[in-house]
């Protein structure tokens, strides 16, 4: 049986990786419905100046290419936001499992609508996580959203 | 004034640079409302063994890291995917311009109704390439866009 909180734990250690490397704390990964690994990754915006890599693009990435994603589960700190929602409808990706959804709402209940079986775990260490890095860095959490100033 | 058409120009140019790499042809360009350019790119799938670049996030991470996109531009040669365009609505990218959408047809109109304005050319030379490309590598194209076997 898989269970959640366990793949949530790589997608969290991979948020604090980021966190490690000055980025914003936000880790993800994908794995098959056995629970074998397929890809993580984390936000590397600040790391890379790169705004194209969220943490579930960068999972995604370190997966390959794959013909079917039907079989998948995406795992992420936090609710998805739009940019990866979509990247979960279009590959038809089967699952998601959200760390927290307290301190952004993406398009977790979207997905859900179209099919993808979402869980949203609540778990107190990813709020915690998110929670200091926005009040201590809201201008770089805003930026990475698409909040204008 | 800006001539939708001039700046679909650059996102053909680089579809046909993908094409000629022997990857799928479609690209993109993001512009300011000005007309300029603030980054070209094209679907990589095939030339980095890289899912997760499709035109519109190589134009996007070309584009470098920017505080507000309200005023920009994602000219794309083909009607972006629920992926592109929910790169493009999180990011509040103020409008797309769409080369066509006979050959496949994302979530521009989803974009549309969240208030991003979108101009649809239905440009021949567009429809040609990917018309032709479809027809010759079916497993490529369906890959691209998470349509399983």
């Amino acid at each position: 049986m898989i269970i959640a909180e366990q793949l949530l734990a790589t997608a969290y250690d991979e948020a604090q990786l980021g966190l490690r490397e000055g980025g914003i704390p936000i880790g993800a990964a994908l794995f098959d419905s056995a629970g074998n690994l397929l890809g993580r990754g984390h936000n590397r915006r600040i790391q890379h100046d790169d705004p194209s890599v969220h943490a579930e693009t960068d999972a995604f990435r370190a997966a390959g290419r794959r013909r079917d994603y039907r079989d998948t589960i995406m795992v992420t700190t936090l609710s998805p936001c739009w940019y990866c929602s979509g990247l979960v409808r279009q590959f038809g990706i089967g699952a998601v499992i959200v760390g927290e959804s307290r301190t952004f709402t993406g398009g977790h209940d979207w997905l859900a609508e179209h099919g993808v079986s979402v869980t949203v775990l609540d778990d107190p260490a990813c709020v915690d996580m998110m929670t200091r890095f926005i009040a201590e860095r809201p201008e770089l959490w805003n930026e990475d959203i698409g909040v204008a100033e």
